[in-house]
């Protein structure tokens, strides 16, 4: 039985305890917090839990095995590298750590402890995910031409970090598992419009070693929420949209074929427009199956899809987009 | 009554033929094709039309007061310049010229003949876009924030042109009409897939004076076809739907207010969510408007919104497009 | 502070549970349910709620205020004609009771003991009919011509009713409500396909006095999920689809005036067609708010929208449409 | 070459004119309308046919083989009478006639000549209907369960007939087509709103002799268009969304399996949902494959789908719902 400790019961953390609750192999020994109103709602929901506003009664007590930590990115690191020299595996909320160094520093020191580290890159596991990752395996679209992601909604502001960092790291991760390849460099461009220093929209392009072109529109002002990803492939194109309650993902049996012929007037071009398949997409809630992969690595070791490096990359690439977006759409290489 | 001469029987040219006609004011005299079999539907359509495959024969017939140009891009200086020189006014298919010297040279050849040009920025005179300026002209959306378009589909591959000068004049002509401002500078972004030397994916990331930022997303690998534009602004945000059949344009009533004290976790944020807005929006075909329009500035002089110039400014935008496209995303100065 | 009682906790009773428990005015001393697994679910959830298998137990309790009945339809009479005979004020599932003859006699008996029910007919209390309400007595669709609603799903087959008394109170009650008229006659047809003698489709035609005709589409073999109505009146149009999270009711500025002159060709008919407004809906969770009103009915009296009589009225049509469908569409007067 | 007559160039009329003259077997020699504007749109676009307002001169005419009428309702039987006694081939817009009687008696005179009827139920030709047609036949739906049909917009007001005359035959005949089974009783409701004895709104349903039912739900006065039907099998559920311009049909692999033990509680459910599927459909215009297939009709005899004898039926269901309607709801054998 994994005993875990949380760090963070704001937005996001409720969820991590009502799922390492249920879960099998694992259960909630301490929550902490510096707000009391959260803790009252533990204390409320979950009479067995034990409460603190002091991480580091959390971090060391000797009966917890797990720390995790659902607080803004700045504290990552320091929560994170105090618990690993405790002894703790550690559970990070996306993103990673502020600054690729902090990420890479993690890893080393959890590997020199022995220790495991994942990071919550929850989309991973939504049946939506693999089966987009399953399809790409598969060979069903071909060659992949590009990647093409929006995620925008009005709010929620955040405070420390800009729209890249909030929405960004969903769309960065799902992208380097589908694609399976290394992004080469990034042009971001952006704007804000609150004289706070932190872009309220932002455009982000990633170059890759083949000819394949991601791009990632997030924005904090649009009227409408958009959660719609365009997959295209040599053979087959997807539609991922996620606010489809059911038909998530649409498949379709379209493509191009390009003979130029010499000169210009001889451009011949084939399309090709078939049918379009809807699978059937796994419901089970994404979180649960990260909990439960999580105690199995830290029980049994293996791989899981994302550890430290993977949570590192995407911090990596967060960082080029800053440089990008501070230097107007210069091109950052990785 | 304005006599027309049509060169360019392609995708387009039935359109222009059937509005010339059909307008109390003007009529077809002659078209010219270098094919045969669009010669063929001209005489079977309209028998009274003289057809050639001669543009100078067009060009010089003393009968003709317009000569409409409906032809690839690379054709519209040569042709327009002749045409001006004849003493002809001059109707030509977005984009205006091929680069911003020839449009210059063609404005100037304009103005010394006394020649009127008018460039086929179509979308203007749709009832959306007219609705959209009005909208903001009345300060209903208040300062705006940004402008986001995506335009994508499958194909139609062109063979001289990428798919920024493909798709993206309607956005560059309908943007700098609502937005009202002066692009200062460019970021694009983008690739190709057939080894053509012709991007088949862009991305458009637009500067203006004030923190205004506009983004246009063109593709031809698309498996849905998308026509669909944000504008956010401080008071109100229109979701413009183009392929809505009736319900093109919605305004919502939603808005944030950021107001942060001082230090990190100070920031306060207010949204507001209200009403939404599909107003009715004109349905007579913009054609018909437009080729009024052009009509009534030949006969009576006046302004227009889409004249040389105006063309001229969508042919800079696409040139700079092309210049930060071939250098990955290098930011572009108008 | 009211002190409840519920018996029956399956699928919807946790939602009752959870929003008395919430409640300023109340909270829930005991829940009783025939199956051990469900009253676990309790104890996990609710460690201070008593439970109980033997609904005799909580029905005599001294210290509950309100028995509410989340059971099949055909305990309902039963089980509340206990609670009441008990003293206790009285909360039911819908449809009410399977007869409009034990409504009756409920209805009768909770005045005699001066006690109070209340039927869950909960759509009443959601922003979206509450708006719709609204604009029917502000008189601004004009006289109501057509209440046209499909409720369409795959599943949940039920053992003891037919799609009609599962599906169609909602759409009954709601009807009811905007309408303010009283129905004359029902037409209904259906048909079943599981040789269970429940129909799994079923059509209802209901008349008004005037010539306001109002349709109900229910069906438990729809691939497809939908929640649809149409309202149209003599000056504006709604369509509410329930599924839309945001845009629920849309209002159309659309109409028909139609003026026959003498004779065949001389029909003249004007139509209108306008903007359409997307009023904002009040998110508040109608459970709560029609639990709050429950409590307030208890303690101050008054009226509300979903008594006793209202509830019966929705029996009686329910069975009035239980006679048209065996008599395969035959009117059945009310 | 069969050379074609039409009487009657209002909305549908044109386009009968521009398929029977484009097809390789027919041409038009002759159109006739009683209102002047109408002919002289017929002289400005096809300056080689010959007008009339008489349509004796039309029917006389010894080189017309084919008279093509495209008239109210209530003027078909006469019209086609005259042409068949003629010896003319007779193409008629639906719905066939007025009544049942009259198209047995066009029926037996074509017989009794040797001529071939055709009757324009368009629908019939579209790749959606041919589609969904296939499936059924090879099984893939399995058992039909149910059709049901909306077909709902915002006029067109007919002068002669009501809103089922106008709307339905086009789902009578798709159905009668796609089902293969005969109708064995319909039940119809409706209302109308102008005082003019004609209904604008009316719900159709229609019984079968296995289990399979069907309902039509047509209405002059919804602010929205739709043209949605479902067609639930016992293996897969087809939703077809005609107004959709690339997505009509889309298949669903689910369904309902229903054990019931003995009593009341032992209900066992076992609900199917897997993919869906949405296969292209073929985007010939069909109303010219219909004329193709008419011109075979003539030359070559065979059958076709959409003879005297199919029309009858649809009249024959027509029948019945006006004198159910008349009855209020009473339930009309067939």
């Amino acid at each position: 039985m994994i005993r875990v400790g949380l760090i963070g019961y704001g937005y996001w953390g409720p969820n991590l305890v009502r799922n390492f609750s249920a879960a099998e192999g694992s259960e909630v020994l301490m929550v902490c917090d510096i707000n009391q109103q959260s803790l009252n709602k533990v204390r409320k929901s979950y009479p067995n839990i034990k409460v603190t506003s002091d991480s580091n009664e959390l971090i060391k007590d000797p009966d917890i095995d797990v720390v995790a930590i659902a607080t803004p990115v700045f504290t990552h690191y320091e929560l994170a590298k105090k618990a690993l020299n405790e002894g703790k595996n550690v559970f990070v909320e996306k993103p990673f750590t502020y600054t690729s160094a902090e990420a890479e520093k993690l890893i080393e020191l959890a590997e020199k402890k022995n220790l495991k580290i994942m990071v919550d890159h929850t989309f991973l596991y939504t049946g939506a995910v693999r089966k987009i990752k399953q399809l790409v395996e598969d060979h069903v679209l071909g060659d992949i031409f590009y990647y093409d992601s929006i995620r925008v909604n009005l709010g929620l502001f955040q405070h420390d970090i800009n729209v890249v960092w909030d929405l960004a790291p969903h769309d960065i991760s799902i992208m380097e598992y589908v694609i399976n390849d290394k992004p080469q460099a990034v042009v971001a461009t952006g704007a804000e419009h609150f004289d706070r220093g932190l872009e309220d929209i932002a455009y982000l392009t990633i170059y890759f070693t083949k000819n394949i072109i991601a791009h990632i529109n997030v924005n904090w002002l649009s009227p409408v929420k958009v959660r719609t990803t365009l997959i295209g492939g040599q053979k087959k194109m997807i539609v991922w949209n996620d606010l489809e309650p059911d038909e998530k993902i649409k498949i379709y049996d379209k493509g191009v074929q390009v003979k130029t012929k010499e000169g210009k007037y001889n451009l011949l071009v084939a399309y090709r427009s078939g049918d379009i398949w809807t699978p059937r997409v796994e419901q089970t809630e994404a979180l649960k199956l990260m909990v439960d992969k999580f105690i199995d690595y830290i029980s049994n070791g293996g791989r899981i899809i994302n550890d430290g490096p993977a949570g590192m990359r995407v911090v990596r690439l967060l960082e080029a987009c800053n440089k990008s977006l501070k230097n107007k759409g210069e091109m950052v290489y990785l």
